[in-house]
């Protein structure tokens, strides 16, 4: 999709990156820094390709939109890793690579003959990045860890759900993208620093531990009561607000629902709620008249929320709220996101033009003057065989075919 | 703290800062920065500060837990903005910066004379960057955001909580520091493009846009169901594995839970999982023999799996099962992972040396050469006024002396 809400980024023109990732946290990582203009060797087994390409069960032969979502932008190169001339050929690759990202299981790359102390010697410049469930010196460090994983490990489900209930997984996959990010930040720092140093660095990064990075507000309110962060449902785990929190609304749908929050640092937010649902009086009454005493009386003053909100859609609620300057947002389900043309419109979504048929999806949402880098294709199992091979390594088309001959790609 | 489990990281040597952000978005992205060795000048206003400094109740004069948290390795200096001395230092400072980042209310920044249009032409090198809740062009444009708000309209909620349930708001401020990490992301970007073209770029991201980000598993759900992504309790919303899921744990406290996954992509789980338990039988039962039957048997299978986990603590559970390969999580607390020994044995939590008092937090995650930046103290108000306007501006002790005098600082 070409069009001026969107434009091809190149932050990262002459990066090469050699992505022996798979699944998500890797994928995101990587995905990050094609879309930045870095240019992204996916190194898939030749048989079956990265595992996130049929993540989805199904009668469909292809499940290809979880792939989609985390390997736009990106090249595909067939390699059996296994074999010797399939090995010999990505360590010529890391040869000439600035960055290597890999997340598989504990131990794996280094069986692969492809760990950190081989291939250090290969490129001196190369910034080497491992994505593990657990840290190295942690008791769990061979642990295998999906998204879930890390967020009941990393402490996400327990601030998550409702008081006096068992723990809800948060929905989206933060264990995965969640660190992906902060790895793909640090990748950066380091080849910020390789331009002064010339050396390359070894990245690490555990889920469990990223997982942290996102608690902090958790950790802060522990540190103030004293006691576990807990589960509030809808509301804050601060807990430090009122009126704040989820107010129902026509027409009482799953979703139906607004959130409505009045700042402590501005006092005005509560003034201004108030008046819009026409309980000026309200005000100074000494029932709600400081943050205090509204924090005490909170569900009597929900219950007078929610008299209003019933009236209105979330839509109407949120417009409304909002317009008056207090802070307030719908619960907009994924259809919802996904059919509100305004993200389309700005390229925060964009559709990807792929063989397998056009696809509709969250692009990089940070706009530089004022437009997102352009979504391209996710690419099919070995696309760019001829292409990496021949530019990289400068291989022939003769030498391809062979390769592919010897079952090697 | 210093010891070699972190280090003083030189990544982003050079590179200065102006920051102009509050509360956690803005600041958890500069404080990225800042761990990767950047030089970070928090503006604050001369009387109250960033009101992060005091966003928890209570009795006490100040709750500096959250400030800490997003607000470590930075230098604070006063400026009253709104005076026509301290706006033009704020200028001065911008002219030498490589970095500026706001994410005030709609219309702020633009209204103290520091907009985009007006600071382009001061310094044309300069990265400049705007956090907001809602997206230019977005028919909620000007409306005010938290985190909160945030996870409501980006679709986090709707994916969040028991099924047949209202909403959930995930405990963690992925809001906040989510959307901040994609800005980092993108900062660091511009920076590498600018030593090539030497040339700054305006960067903007929506916190509702950013949310997306971290929603595609939910959206790629959407693509092969046909309706938007459910609410599952502890489940993963793609639902695609049994057996997977929170199994309860002795004691049974609010928290005696463990995580287990068995993967598709990996057959061998389910098979070591039942051997484990003692139920080899059941690996070719008929019921539970296919990933399809496992799904559709799943709360007959759960119960067998809940039989065993009951007998273990959810620590032994978490030790026994990914001791045997399968992915495996205790959910734990806040509490239990401050208490962890591990997380500050290895660097990943770390503690802040501050005047007020030493207190422990989470550090950035990642390890570089095999420890993560080491965490200093977040400043006292006004703490680096002299440093910075000396090092920056070459001004003097006279200087600074007549500025105090004058309420600018």
């Amino acid at each position: 999709m070409i069009s001026d809400t969107c434009q091809e980024l190149q932050f990262l023109t002459g990066i090469r990156v050699v992505d022996f990732t798979q699944f998500e946290a890797g994928p995101s990582c990587t995905e990050a820094l094609a879309w930045l203009g870095a240019e992204v060797v996916k190194i898939e087994n030749p048989k079956t390709g990265d595992p996130a390409r049929r993540v989805l069960p199904g009668k469909a032969p292809d499940d290809p939109w979880y792939f989609h979502m985390f390997n736009a932008n990106k090249k595909s190169l067939t390699l059996d890793l296994k074999s010797p001339r399939g090995l010999a050929l990505a360590k010529d690759l890391l040869e000439k690579a600035d960055v290597t990202v890999e997340n598989m299981a504990p131990g794996t790359i280094e069986r692969l003959g492809l760990g950190y102390d081989d291939v250090r010697k290969l490129n001196p410049r190369l910034i080497y990045c491992s994505i593990q469930g657990f840290g190295t010196g942690s008791k769990y460090e061979k642990g295998l860890a999906f998204d879930m994983i890390a967020q009941a490990a990393g402490g996400m489900m327990s601030v998550t759900g409702e008081p006096d209930r068992p723990p809800c997984k948060p929905g989206p996959s933060f264990g995965d993208t969640g660190t992906g990010m902060l790895m793909a930040i640090t990748i950066l720092g380091a080849l910020h620093e390789r331009q002064r140093t010339g050396k390359g660095r070894r990245l690490q990064v555990a889920m469990q531990d990223a997982m942290l990075h996102y608690m902090r507000t958790c950790f802060a309110v522990q540190a103030r009561t004293g006691k576990a962060a807990p589960r509030r449902g809808p509301k804050s785990v601060m807990g430090a607000n009122a009126p704040s929190g989820t107010y129902q609304c026509k027409p009482n749908g799953a979703n139906d629902w607004v959130y409505i929050i009045t700042s402590r640092a501005n006092p005005e937010h509560w003034a201004r709620l108030m008046k819009l649902i026409g309980r000026e009086e309200l005000i100074d009454d000494p029932r709600f008249a400081t943050g205090e005493a509204r924090l005490r009386n909170e569900a009597e003053l929900d219950a007078i929320i929610t008299e209003w909100t019933r009236k209105h859609t979330k839509e109407e609620a949120m417009t409304l709220i909002s317009g008056v300057g207090v802070p307030a947002g719908a619960v907009f389900d994924t259809m919802e996101l996904h059919s509100d043309p305004s993200f389309e419109k700005r390229g925060i979504m964009q559709v990807m033009d792929h063989p397998g048929g056009p696809f509709k999806m969250p692009a990089w949402p940070v706009r530089v003057d004022g437009a997102p880098p352009r979504v391209t294709a996710s690419p099919l199992l070995g696309q760019h065989n001829a292409e990496v091979l021949n530019t990289w390594l400068g291989l022939g088309a003769d030498d391809v075919a062979e390769l592919k001959r010897q079952g090697v790609m």
